[in-house]
């Protein structure tokens, strides 16, 4: 039989080249090549955003109702498709723009972490154990557990492991290297094993995964290492992820490889940076939200996407390392940590045990924006969850020249002397819109009188200053306001923001406000009975509180009451990998908290419709 | 190439036939047939017990030096040989005696089990789970764990069950049978499964291992199978076998497959009988001395053998059944119960449980007279263990005619109207001499004065009945006592108990009886501070008190003060399946036993020497 006839695609910038089969999409032919595409709407054709740059418009079959819909005909001839919709008919090179590619994401710093002496899960020890003797002939592994100064019968182990332990204490004349996981010992060693003793802590977001390799017995952070989401690729959120499991269902094992594989290059990237084997890496403690947990652990999370929402498991869980095919020490663990329920996840647990959140006398808020928006109300005596479908505006979706945040992304807009001012991440050319810059647009616009509270976008106040009048272009319901010029963009386009970027801006913020509102509602709280309002997660880092007050997405508090506390989730941790204590915390506090389901509630319906509006 | 050569050798009466390599050993040939040979030197040639008849004497080589000894040649030339010696060089057919061979030994009731409501490890509950809703939308997990009335966070899971409850809770429409063992879900399946929840029970001695099959819903004893333990092929005792492996390294992993294919084999057997599918066996808790768990468990017992005797754990080991290849349910678990020490296993522990001995207000002494003796004082406030090396001689090894408590061997010696009076197991023709015969033997020889206190036979007092008189032959050191002539025992062949035997017994009870008042002295108790004196194990349960007195294997009490308690080592293994409270005693208690090193004290030599002396 000869062999089936394939397609060569090559991807620039990278120059990768793979073979395809006749009628794969330019999405697969990238997959096979490693090369991670955004596709917010998970392969549907509906958002657009997998576009790139076919060499010859010979090497893909006619263009789908999907791209004619998206790209104009002067695009399409320019050689622009959607990744997802193109099948390649014969040898094409593909260009793909950096907006649409995975790329660094920024990672936010540990800042806000409270060291305290680290009191890990995972103890390493050289030891020299006394010999038997007739007086003192107690069993190996007891005479292990009295040299680690635990107490008699606490010290377990496998089978394997005992079985190894005679040999291995006398070959070494009872001279070894113990390591010890929980109460279990699961390694003995020689006097020359390296006494590295590290763990990994992951924080799994929907779009950004993030590793950050920590030595335990000190504490001390040796490397991070982050990339996008490989499940990207099958949709931006987690609604469209779940949707593409429920008309694949084998894409549910795909995902959970894709998500332990990239695990293991994150981690195997941290360790090469610190110069630490992965063999010395004992424990992963894991958060994200309550269906990036389950696609980790290969969980069907169907049933988190309809009504009523109902994950699998919320508890924490540890895995062996190995059964999950996790690369750090055979013998090592991944820790799960709690979630909460199908839209309050670990990741919230997380941050709040980085912040100490429920540990404060005064009331406050934790708000983490991420694809989806979490809500956390310590009343004092109560805590309260609640999670709003914020959807990926913020994250660049479904916004028109929207983008994460990263190099080239307008991150903040002003206005200065009745000009416009724009500012992009690393300065460089603007490539298109991230959520912070977003909200700062929003915010200007609204201050200038060129956004109606209604959301109406050219509303022409009296003394809007013209050179941000003269940036509005279209008619409605094409309006649009220009940020950057053809002339001054990294690509030469037009960035802007349109009058339906502005739709979905009200529906995520209307969101987040209703939902932290219902929660004070709740509670009986008024907002001025919160003494902070916390911002959690990358976004919530990177936002203007100011912008947030002026578009409505926070209640009306003196911005100083607004504080951003980074990466709380992956702090959080972090601080499960050195402590104990955090640990116990967390699957306390998950129990504690009361989730509060909005979905079904009248006066969320009305909150939200109220919040739409801006103030 | 063409194929090796191969021998054909026959086993009779079963018939077998194996196909072997010249030059393997009778011994190796019948370990391929499923034949277990007893050994009790281990397969060294020393002890004379692995005696079978060839039917030609041209089908194995010369008879070994080893052979010539144990043989005369007169036997020789009637085709016996020793097993372990003779290798195959032609077709031949093997007769094995039945005094010789394993058989189905005599096994104990559970008569002493006071039943209290069962409280197992396991539950299995058929489930009708309200279905979730918005406002009650807990987790799969979570909802189970409501339903089993546990509490919150409690019920801990595994990633593949986790993976699979979603779809297995809505394929069944929530009305489900759940499994759950210890706080972790192990198993859901359909309102349709069988709700038979079993455990097993594994007594593994030296020389016999039962496996007890329970109901662990009501407690109920569904079924008993025994055998003999095929590590008897490696050695009678545990010295011989920890020799073995210490010259074959490769024994070791022998022995404990061997151990794991006779524990399946027993569960099935008991299974059968039950009705039962052994998928619904969710536990199998396992006594044993600490080397036979060690051996179980694939875990290198050898430095159990040399001083100091050191064990390579002795706490609870869980291991899943799957792991370790035990056939029951693939969720299963097996629970070793803890040790004391490298001669106090888990079996004493087990019996310990089973009588609790040290709830006891006043003192008390258990006795487990195996293979190994083991001694456990309870001083009312304490608990002392200790362990005498009694050797094989109980179980019939080392001893002339010995044979193990099966059908024909002489159980019981009596001396009635100056008559010698001989019973037999199941009223047989006799076949051989087991340990309760050889004790009473002894004591009925003692009684009438053919028997010195030095263990001198033949000794002529006055008034020794004539009849008994003339049952002495041979002279010195050959003497013997005529126990069954020729012409009424089931080979043809004279029973006796010879000189050598005598000396055997006066090693084996008199290591018995120093152990005891070694522990005694210890507390400071005298033998009448002790209320009771508990014989354990299936030896103990069989010798007549007064007999065992006569010889002096246990202190001067009152007849009356002497209980047996039946295999009290099995009956804690069945109280620790369907009683956690039980099981936790266990461990409890192994870690209070304080356990007395006898081999290197001076006090022990001379107790024991002085022990060595009849009455």
């Amino acid at each position: 039989m000869p062999p089936e006839e394939t397609i060569t695609v090559v991807f620039e910038p990278g120059g990768q080249a793979v073979q395809a089969p006749p009628g794969s999409t330019l999405m697969e032919a990238a997959e096979t090549a490693g090369i991670v595409l955004w596709a917010p709407c998970g392969r549907r054709g509906t958002c657009g955003q997998c576009r790139v740059i076919i060499s010859s418009t010979d090497g893909c079959a006619e263009p789908s109702a999907a791209e004619l819909e998206h790209l104009p005909q002067s695009e399409i001839e320019e050689g622009w498709r959607l990744a997802c919709q193109a099948q390649v008919v014969s040898d094409v090179t593909v260009s793909v723009s950096p907006r649409f590619a995975a790329g660094k994401a920024q990672v936010l710093e540990m800042g806000l972490l409270e060291r305290a002496a680290p009191a890990p899960n995972v103890v390493k020890r050289r030891l020299q154990l006394p010999r038997p003797t007739l007086e003192d002939p107690v069993a190996d592994l007891h005479r292990l557990e009295r040299a680690l100064g635990l107490s008699t019968g606490t010290l377990n182990t496998g089978r394997r492991l005992a079985a190894s332990l005679p040999g291995e204490l006398r070959r070494h004349d009872f001279n070894v290297t113990a390591t010890v996981i929980g109460d279990t010992l699961v390694e003995i060693s020689g006097p020359d094993a390296g006494e590295a003793c590290c763990g990994a802590a992951l924080d799994i977001g929907t779009t950004t995964i993030v590793a950050y390799l920590v030595e335990l017995r000190t504490g001390e952070l040796l490397a991070t290492a982050s990339t996008l989401n490989p499940q990207a690729t099958y949709g931006a959120d987690v609604i469209s992820r779940l949707d593409f499991i429920r008309r694949q269902p084998d894409a549910l094992d795909a995902m959970h490889r894709t998500a332990v594989q990239v695990t293991n290059s994150l981690i195997g990237q941290a360790c090469d940076e610190a110069g630490v084997d992965n063999a010395c890496v004992y424990e992963l403690t894991v958060v994200g939200n309550t269906c990036m947990h389950h696609l980790f652990l290969g969980i069907d999370p169907s049933n988190i996407a309809v009504t009523p929402f109902t994950p699998a498991v919320t508890r924490a869980l540890s895995v062996p390392a190995a059964r999950l095919g996790v690369d750090i020490s055979p013998v090592g663990m991944v820790e799960c940590l709690p979630n909460v329920a199908g839209y309050v996840g670990a990741d919230i647990v997380g941050a709040i045990v980085a912040t100490g959140l429920d540990k404060r006398s005064d009331a406050a808020v934790m708000i983490d924006i991420g694809t989806n928006g979490e809500v956390a109300l310590w009343t004092g005596e109560e805590l309260l969850c609640c999670s709003c479908a914020a959807g990926p505006a913020f994250e660049g979706a479904q916004i028109t020249h929207g983008m994460r945040a990263m190099t080239g992304a307008i991150d903040h807009v002003a206005c200065r002397d009745e000009a416009l001012v724009i500012s992009t991440i690393d300065d460089a050319k603007p490539t298109g819109l991230c959520g912070s810059g977003l909200l700062d647009a929003a915010a200007v616009l609204l201050d200038c009188g060129l956004l109606a509270s209604s959301g109406r976008l050219g509303h022409d106040a009296a003394d809007v200053p013209a050179s941000l009048r003269e940036r509005i272009a279209g008619t409605d319901p094409n309006r649009r306001f220009v940020l950057a010029r053809p002339e001054t963009s990294a690509e030469g386009t037009e960035i802007a923001l349109t009058q339906r970027d502005v739709r979905q801006l009200q529906l995520a913020s209307g969101a987040i406000r209703a939902g932290t509102e219902l929660l004070l509602a709740e509670a009986g709280l008024a907002r001025d009975d919160v003494s902070e309002f916390l911002l959690a997660g990358a976004f919530g880092s990177y936002i203007r509180p100011a912008s947030a007050l002026r578009i409505g997405m926070l209640p009306n508090v003196p911005a100083d009451r607004i504080r951003s506390v980074g990466n709380a989730a992956g702090m959080g941790a972090v601080l499960c990998l050195t402590s104990v204590q955090a640990r116990a915390y967390a699957t306390e506090l998950a129990r504690r908290a009361r989730y509060v389901e909005l979905s079904a509630r009248l006066d969320f319906q009305e909150a939200f419709a109220e919040a739409m509006t801006f103030p």
